[in-house]
């Protein structure tokens, strides 16, 4: 899919590597005995110098093992290194931790850093004891293999349902200074975020204040991460971190002025186009929903109608079907836990082949059913949702439910 | 499938017209041109006298046309007849007051009453305007072919994406004498139910007052529609209601004593298997799925994790791809809004076949795969999931999430 330009950002490749003084690397470890060999399962990043770090995670009361030990890690706001295993999520294992803190320290021998500087995450079935020693014997050849290439490799080794890596990264402006800011994120399922969202791993060469990274971090991850969902399901094992090193050589942002406002802007372009993705690729998707709802008293309303929309699973499955029965898109919003008047909303369709108002005062309008068919015939469809004349706006993004989601999901453990 | 007892009231046949002084039938009337013409689409129930009348209505802000019409004609807690089409929800549209209304007066002119003794509903697409004339014409014969075993008839009117018809009613004694409470619902789709669910027709020939019939409608629905979830779309339609015509003779029931505790416990029997009918067949559906949560500190915080396990769509496929995946019940669980500590979690999956744990104190325990595979193998799956010691508990209902249930809801409208 195209990425979604925001306030004239260029676009730039490397994802995780495209910021100065960063490597990274994947490598299949064999963590599943017989999978194929040409699918990583083990990525690592490593940043030239020690680095401001940031993260949030899960609200789910179930938390994978590796959250307990990068939040203890993070607590200095600090960190260097990022390992990261799919196939498991080493999650409701009594040894979970033990094992963990074995990847943290496994990746600190082999990098010459602290098991403190590390940041682990892990994502896959839950419930199974995690496999440590494939992991312990790559770690190795993986730390040597890191390079300022590696974020193919590391991508790749994140990837679990996903049918394409998910990289972004940009350029920007500070003081006159060119930085970058980049990232990789996974779907594709269990994805209704709460906080933060499946696993998102951001670097920038961008200098700026702990506290502040911290705040955009979290400004942004709650319209962009926290708008998407795929199958209403949040993950145990969601975190999204970014570790910023400076080494661009910006002065440093040290106030919310507009410098500050560029780097939150660059960090909106990056997240937004990593949500769009992973809504896209959500499991068995073949179209992405975006719900862009406006007239709302405020933009938590706005967030609350957008959301229900595109949750609803008989919308998803419509979509799907390329039908334009707005009459659900009218049920969700209409059961949306929000305070508005039905009879003032107003619905559009749309995609590249133009727009369809389909509702209006909260009733059906007349419209074509064959302009209707063109325009969801595309793979990238708009709900255009208007509850009022009020300011108050917000987007979220979601999938259409299909076969293949049913397919993936009912043996999802072979 | 087989109707679970409750304290053993004997079930009966003839669904709404088990009690004595109903009548009901069906027709088709043609409301959708080229439709079956062996598939009813009207349905009509009669009393042989003024009746207590209870009804409650879905909280969706979007609600049809049919709704408001009968909470008009319910203000003063009397009704004597039903009239209810499927195809078209009769929602959304601009007349539709005006036609619901219209079916009143045709259904009140053939029966000799008044319109205002009449409640009516609509089931179906939303938001298509509703064609009046094929109801309107085909009324007179409706209500003369209305007998004391029109119960299947009736029944086959109100079936949208119903596979089997569902009825149930049972037989109680208040002060020595026999009564009867019997009742038909529709499903499949678009069933998340918030205060009332789908449409549920009840009737009874037991003598009670307005206000505990009410209260005993509001207290059943909470712990059995209310608890049922097949894709946690609420719809716009949904509404319980129930017809008392005192006909049994039995010492009227004018407090919350025994004899209350009675009638409103048959009413549970009779709501619970209509609830688990629902469940089972919903759209595409090809298990059942039961979750009790125990342990809990109230019932309320029971009922959010039970549907929050019956809700999770992740969960759903792997049960309809008989995969004893339980770390996806542990994560539903886990991102529940109700509070708990997960360290104490127990789970335990069954069936007819037996019962096996899979996850004890928060953590996986080790289980025979080919012995969950059996289990899962059945229609009706159990999920016992204990979150403390406390004396909270609830049971929710829902169903397997499957290609069919994408198939069906793809293209809908056709």
């Amino acid at each position: 899919m195209n990425k979604k330009a925001f306030k004239g950002f260029p676009f730039v490749e490397g994802g995780v590597c495209a910021a100065k003084g960063f490597r990274a690397g994947g490598i299949h470890a064999g963590i599943k005995a017989g999978s194929n060999p040409d699918k990583n399962d083990l990525a690592m990043i490593c940043a030239d110098k020690p680095c401001t770090a940031a993260a949030m995670y899960t609200t789910n009361k179930v938390q994978g093992a590796p959250i307990a030990v990068t939040r203890e890690h993070l607590a200095d706001g600090m960190a260097q290194a990022v390992i990261v295993n799919s196939v498991n999520a080493n999650t409701c294992n009594a040894d979970g931790e033990k094992k963990a803190q074995q990847m943290c320290e496994a990746a600190a021998n082999a990098l010459g850093l602290k098991p403190e500087d590390i940041i682990v995450a892990s994502t896959g079935v839950i419930g199974q004891p995690l496999p440590i020693e494939p992991i312990v014997n790559a770690v190795p050849a993986l730390a040597a293999s890191l390079n300022d290439k590696g974020n193919a490799a590391a991508v790749n080794a994140i990837m679990t349902t996903d049918t394409v890596p998910k990289e972004a990264a940009v350029e920007f402006e500070i003081g006159g200074v060119k930085c970058r800011l980049g990232g990789m994120l996974k779907g594709s399922g269990m994805i209704h975020p709460n906080m933060a969202t499946t696993l998102t791993f951001l670097t920038t060469d961008c200098d700026i204040d702990a506290e502040l990274l911290r705040e955009a971090l979290r400004e942004v991850v709650f319209i962009t991460l926290n708008r998407v969902s795929v199958d209403g399901d949040t993950s145990t094992n969601d975190m999204v971190c970014v570790l910023a090193n400076g080494d661009a050589g910006n002065p440093k942002i040290t106030r919310e002025n507009a410098d500050y406002e560029t780097f939150r802007d660059a960090l909106y372009a990056v997240l937004m186009n990593l949500a769009r993705m992973m809504a896209r690729d959500g499991e068995g998707a073949t179209k992405l929903i975006e719900c862009l709802c406006d007239g709302a008293p405020d933009d938590k309303t706005a967030e609350i109608v957008a959301k229900s929309v595109i949750t609803s699973s008989l919308f998803k499955a419509a979509i799907f079907g390329e039908d334009a029965n707005w009459g659900r898109v009218l049920c969700a919003v209409g059961y949306a836990p929000a305070e508005f008047n039905i009879h003032e909303v107003r619905v559009t369709l749309g995609s590249s082949k133009g727009t369809i108002e389909v509702c209006r005062d909260g009733a059906g309008v007349p419209f074509s059913e064959e302009e209707a068919k063109t325009i969801l015939g595309e793979e990238e469809i708009y709900v255009h949702v208007t509850i009022g004349t009020a300011g108050g706006s917000a987007i979220a993004w979601g999938c259409d439910l299909t076969y293949d989601y049913v397919r993936i999901n009912g043996d999802y453990r072979s």
